[in-house]
């Protein structure tokens, strides 16, 4: 298959496009992507996928054209993605702005996919792993998964990568401790960005008040470390690495328990996906499926009732 | 059918296990629920559904208890319902204990439903439509559903709700004003509670920042009022339910705008469901769904690949 052959060769333009097949919808592309990820399939078994989380403002681009640029000087092919439900209401499109990552887009090593701009909220989510995959595929060993910290999207991309890392800033004060519960659940590592210059003391307190944070919801079990650093600076960078390293290299059991459960997960999302997909395609060549809606939002039957009546049409 | 006839006649312990029904996942309770649903639908059509949301900790449960004893003394008969995501890892149930209402879960023209416990986070999300529709069906002229604070779990009640109201406490810091943006999205009215005693005067500079914020969200278009009050001493219920029955009345184009919308919505995720369900039970009867599931996570192929064979065999 061309595609892959130039995404195999390393051609860029061949991998974006490959990607923007996996993403695709479109009926007409599904047998083509499928046939892209068949063959790019084992491929790049050993690479690293890290996903980097934190609230809006604490810097989590500056960070991953830091890591990444970090990464690229020690020969590692870096790419970065982004997992982005963006607004409900207003659809707009977040973050994953690639002129933010100054370095790494510019850099021959790394490869940086801009946000889609579609929203995961409406009930399609974004096909992340197929992107991972396809980035796997072309040879590159570490995939930087970035995400707006809040609730839904660290979850997704907890089930996606070998490593979540959340950033935090100095000092932000009590009021989120219990927005990011949920988040520090599913955090591998806490690293408490902007420690430069006068905020290096804030920085200080606020890895202590995250330690005894981490310690009271962990318990005696796996507490992630906390690191302070600075994206700026690149301090610290070099210390969460190898945490990094320690929990998703290749052989950590960590890791091949993560990819076994999150491989199943995948399953489990695209059944439910091509059932739906399979479900529409057999509906749009009768009126029944558009009578089922307007009886509904005229408030005529129970929808549930309604969907029983269509599948046992189907 | 008996059980309806029970809930129709405004026997509460048949209220509960009909609830317990249709938000059951089990093959054998599907018929059953079917029928009630059926028998129930169009009943309670008046009914006003409003979701009331916040961050942990600003007094949901009080606000509720608080809201809802005001409407029973006004002759409403009020449900309450919650809408919990749990946690993702811990799968606990944060909110909705019955104890925490103590005047509404003794008011005999109220019905508390306690939190379900099962996490939506896993894909199966709690089946909180058909609660509602059974509570009206069983004359509960207001429904209230409860949703902790945090990201998806807003999105989706604002989904089921004629209004949302979203709570905040005085002086809740710079630090949630971009976590909130999703919220702020989709409220139709934000209520500052705990303005009572030495705290009135922080909880005015709240609302005039949220007044702020929400001119510069909306622009010119539909702004959310922002209420103060206080659940304890019961003021600013009055003006914030005359503002949620000016939305959210029978009659008002918002609503009938709104339900028709959550009906086609609703069926989309009654459809969604139903063909999981049922492509699960075929499956059931074979062994290359439980072969699928290890050759994946054995990273042999590509879960999409494998889920495409799956549907192409069935």
């Amino acid at each position: 298959m061309e595609l892959a052959d130039a995404v195999l060769a390393g051609d860029r333009l061949a991998l974006a496009r490959a990607i923007t097949l996996v993403e695709s919808r479109r009926a007409e592309d599904e047998a083509a992507a499928d046939v892209l990820l068949a063959t790019l399939h084992g491929r790049g078994r050993d690479s690293v996928r890290v996903g980097i989380s934190g609230p809006p403002g604490v810097g989590k681009s500056t960070f991953v054209d830091a890591l990444g640029s970090f990464l690229t000087a020690d020969s590692h092919k870096v790419a970065v993605l982004a997992v982005d439900p963006s607004s409900a209401t207003t659809g707009g499109s977040i973050l994953g702005d690639k002129t933010r990552m100054t370095r790494l887009a510019r850099d021959p090593n790394a490869f940086v996919r801009p946000s889609p701009g579609s929203g995961a909220l409406g009930g399609v989510a974004p096909r992340t792993r197929e992107a991972i995959a396809v980035c796997e595929g072309a040879g590159f060993g570490v995939v930087l998964v970035e995400t707006i910290g809040v609730g839904q999207s660290e979850i997704a991309v907890a089930g996606m990568v070998d490593f979540l890392l959340l950033l935090v800033q100095p000092d932000a004060g009590d009021e989120l401790q219990g927005i990011k519960r949920g988040i520090t659940e599913v955090a591998d590592a806490v690293f408490v960005n902007k420690a430069d210059g006068e905020r290096h003391a804030a920085a200080q307190r606020t890895r202590a008040e995250y330690e005894q944070a981490l310690g009271l919801l962990h318990g005696a079990g796996r507490r992630p470390a906390v690191f302070v650093g600075s994206a700026h600076t690149g301090s610290g960078l070099d210390g969460v690495w190898q945490a990094i390293r320690t929990v998703a290299a290749p052989g950590s059991p960590t890791r091949a328990r993560r990819r076994a459960e999150q491989a199943r997960a995948w399953l489990d999302a695209a059944l439910h996906d091509q059932l739906v997909a399979r479900f529409l395609a057999q509906q749009a060549a009768t009126p029944a499926l558009a009578a089922a809606y307007h009886e509904v939002a005229a408030g005529l039957a129970s929808p549930r009732v309604v969907a029983r009546r269509l599948l046992a049409a189907s």
